[in-house]
């Protein structure tokens, strides 16, 4: 925002949320927690929360391992300290430190001596991107591992080489992070970001940080909702959290997004909720139609992140999943290209701005009546036509006006009005709020007051 | 129609309505009235009213300066005598006898001699079609101006010039035609064209002169409803009629089309009403789907003609809007290019068939029910096939039989049919009256009397 | 289906119907009753019943002539001994026992020398496709006449030739055959297909054969509906049927398919009942969409085969019609190019598995209900992704089960399931029964149940 676009007092909760973002601040705080070595237990989580949490009061939450979560139960706690392959000379051909992802993730401990031929059981890579690190775990089947570039491993000359995993997979805990900002209202906006996967900017440290300043702004707001900011390791750190709020916070989800990749520049993306129908499918709808770019919306499918868990039968939550190029439809994915290069504080800037004005619909989306609904108003005696003068936008306003007057009939929405006139949610709220300061407008007393005309015969 | 086309004692309405017009007698109206300088008041509407009186008994309202409609206040009357540019040796290098456009419409008058720089502030041209005088209009601020070509106003030499403006605005009357034919039921179809511009041929003596045709041609023929048209000012002559007959006429609305721009070879465009889903939304779509050319079925959008306060939403009437080339999308519009080149007895003709069409869909329109509903009657011995012979319509003629047959189970109208079947309405209107002659068919008691078939157990 | 692929004892009904079937033994009976001069009545509809008979134990309905059928009444019965055109010397320059189509059908019987140019009268070719002969028949007007090669017309010397018809139409009756398999339920599936063309492979040949099989294959098999396969004269005999069954059996019918031309290379082709949204409707269309090929979904229009009769506003039975090639977009229709080239095992067999795979639908759709909603189930634990390492169809069948505990809500059938999905049905309902037996679903015991969750509050 450019110090002539400062907001005005009467500005919206939009600008609001977006003022002074330029994406530089989102990357930086990506970048932060990028070397860090995550898994879906272990230090690496409560690490990249400390960063998060210089921002915003995040509650850490500890689930002890052996937990029951509906059918799952919270593992063990693994703990990596050290991880590397070195040839016969000691040489370390390859070492964790210099890349989180060369260990596959969640591996038990190791340290053998064995011929390579033996060794490349044990070896992960990427035949088609020969130049890449790939991105591997094993939560669930206890193996050992390590992951590298396919060239790397051609180069390897035959030879004993020593294998080093020195983990830990013990009892303790599992970590989430989780961030509440009451509002007027008990109904609540979720937003959630995956905090399980090592050096991958785009997925997900870049949703990490992008949520981390969006709740930041948001408890500067007076606003309708509770946001809740949940920051938990993938599938496990959801289902944990369903299952100890339930009958709590999940019943008063009436919004939600899942955010992963969120700083490439790809889409934008939206995976409507399991209900295709929720609000937020409509305002990320709407929203997306009004970004530049290939925005794309797409059906849900039980496919994907978190919003898998959300979307179970047993809560079909409305809670839909923001992305800008989709899971795996870029060969940067699950890879070590995957890194700081791909992202970038433009493209987190669009992704936040897509959110704040995501969230300025869930916000302020209302019933206005047209107290003067006998033909058109005169707008020009009131100066407002001519208010307009040399306003590049005066074209879009004036018809914003026609429209929201011509649809303020007590059974349309701000929303409704918006996707009808193809017009952005913000031009048609403006409008609204300047129509009815010159007594044109006023809410309805109820969504589904009528207008009394003669269609009301 | 050629000779052999006579329609027959049996004939449609539709044939009835169209026999015999092939455009001439539209463009010559429409020519005999396109000199004249129309504004939203004074003489020049009364004139214009009293050209279209010599083929149809209009009635003129006359309403009070100062009077209110709505939010609105009915202006003074403008009347214009004079207008022209001099130079200093007295040469009119601009004169309104030339062309009703040169004067800005509704002036104030003006008498002043002044230099060339200072009277271009006065000027209106447009730079981007430079040898086209522009229509401008200023009813609501007071402002004096004149309207020229942009190349003629480059080659104006320095000097001094007098500007005169012999116009008076003073109290009077804002002036209104109407015309009505009663029909058998209360319930009323409304026809609108706007009187208010001055020398365009298309936009609207084209509106004018082929709803003076057509009300002479309904005046003729018994219906089932009244017919009302409505020759008025735009925006504040529909503000006035609906102002003084929203507990009358306007309560009887069921169908309504407001005509503008109907004499070019563009199009033909319909523009839905704001209900989107009205009877007159469907007859006009059904019309156009089986006419030739590019036509186009537009949503509702609330800036336009006076369909803009028909459908304000304390109305809501079902009034959509007819026009060939979609205004605005045309570069004659608003120029002194829509000119009688710019029209063509052709296309007059097929715009009044296109509304004859839908006139036809609106009167005969109903429910039949099939007398033998259990299998395909056996057609060929009554010799329905067989009649065809030779006819190079048969086949359509067919499927219309089997169509009708198939559906007219007391849930389907003819329009229903012709919808679901893609054949034109008259075609199945026409078997439909066969079908009923051979006994096949006879009208449903009511639009929801079901078959007696297996389906209704 | 190859040694490999022997359906096991938990095989489902499509793999039962299919299993074994390679088209070769539908095209060996098409190729049976290729040669037999079929029309509406006669001897040559029992010789082709007696033919499938010795499949399927069929039930010969004989309907004497004179009797009403609604609004028709069964004509005479023609019997054809012999058809021949001879010219001066006595050389058959045609004769009937070369081909079926020579003689057009159900001619009057004639005898008779005439000249060339009074003979032509009386013969019926294709100029466009001079080689061919067509298929002609005049059942309800009285004439005698010839169908012949065009070129073959063209190359007759000038002279006198003899015409020679030896048919006699005389009261008589009706025949069609039937074969009903009873299943769990009154309500029954009808299977029809027209047994009144001669010599022609396609149009209906392969449509009786077809049938003929799969009726031998549903009567080894437990079903829920009954299966009632109707072998009739076209447009008359089904009108019998429905005047002999309109207070039963055609009551029970819950859905049902006309087949004609299912042994070409075209479509596949299904053309939708007149209700158009019939659960044999979404049957077809979902197994269209699986299926290779160009297949397409065509809307109901009251022409065709028999399903106009079926489909008739007083039945308005939930039947469609399926097809290869489009009746009429195939330049072999109704000539003799419709012959046993023109059909080909492969797509016999290729027929043959859409209707299976339909009937499995119709027989097996069914809603579950996933008894861990919350959250999704761990199915790695339970082997369920493990034990599909190496199966190419593992990862369709990994989105499969997760398509089915997604929506095994209570309110999703799935069929539902399959077309949220866009997967086989045939898939989702594998991984419902394994899903079944791991105890992760139950079938719902109503089709409404809903989940208790949350979104029931």
């Amino acid at each position: 925002m450019s110090a002539s676009e400062q907001p005005s007092p009467a500005s919206s909760l939009e600008e609001r949320l977006t003022c002074g973002i330029d994406g530089s601040e989102i990357y930086a705080l990506a970048a932060e927690i990028f070397p860090i070595c995550r898994s879906i237990t272990g230090p690496g989580v409560r690490e990249t929360l400390a960063h998060l949490g210089r921002h915003i009061p995040i509650s850490t939450v500890e689930v002890p391992s052996g937990t029951p979560a509906f059918d799952w139960t919270i593992p063990r706690e693994w703990t990596i300290r050290e991880a590397y392959i070195a040839d016969e000379s000691g040489r370390r051909v390859l070492d964790f430190r210099n890349n989180s992802l060369h260990v596959l993730n969640y591996s038990v401990p190791v340290n053998e001596r064995l011929p390579l031929n033996q060794l490349k059981a044990h070896i992960h890579t990427l035949p088609a991107q020969p130049s890449l690190i790939p991105y591997r775990t094993s939560y669930y089947q206890e193996q050992w591992g390590f992951c590298m570039a396919h060239h790397q491993l051609e180069a390897l000359p035959d030879g004993i080489y020593t294998a080093v995993i020195d983990a830990t997979l013990a009892d303790g805990h599992l970590t989430y992070g989780e961030f509440f900002q009451p509002g007027d209202e008990q109904d609540e906006v979720l937003f959630s970001a995956h905090i399980c996967h090592p050096g991958l900017a785009n997925d997900n440290c870049s949703g990490l940080s992008l949520l981390t300043y969006l709740a930041a702004r948001i408890s500067q707001q007076k606003t309708r909702y509770g946001y809740r900011f949940l920051f938990a390791p993938g599938t496990i750190g959801s289902l944990a959290w369903l299952s100890r709020n339930e009958n709590g916070a999940a019943k008063r989800v009436r919004h939600g997004l899942v955010l992963s990749c969120v700083g490439d520049g790809g889409g934008p993306t939206y995976k409507k909720s399991r209900r295709s129908d929720a609000f937020i499918d409509r305002a990320m709808a709407h929203v997306l139609s009004h970004t530049g770019g290939d925005g794309v919306i797409v059906d849900f499918s039980p496919y994907g992140y978190d919003e898998r868990q959300f979307c179970s039968p047993g809560f079909n939550l409305p809670v839909g999943l923001f992305q800008r190029s989709r899971f795996g439809a870029f060969p940067e994915y699950h890879t070590s290209a995957d890194n700081l290069d791909f992202i970038a504080p433009e493209h987190l800037a669009t992704s936040y701005r897509i959110i704040a004005a995501a969230i300025n619909i869930i916000e302020t989306d209302r019933v206005m009546l047209n107290l003067l609904p006998k033909g058109e108003p005169q707008l020009g005696r009131r100066g407002l036509y001519a208010s307009l003068g040399g306003d590049p936008e005066a074209p879009k306003k004036n018809m914003a006006m026609l429209w929201v007057l011509n649809l303020a009939d007590g059974t349309h929405s701000l929303l409704d009005i918006a996707e009808r006139a193809k017009l952005p949610f913000a031009t048609i709220d403006a409008v609204a709020r300047t129509l009815e300061q010159h007594g044109l407008l006023r809410p309805a007393t109820s969504a589904t007051e009528p207008l009394d005309g003669p269609e009301s015969h």
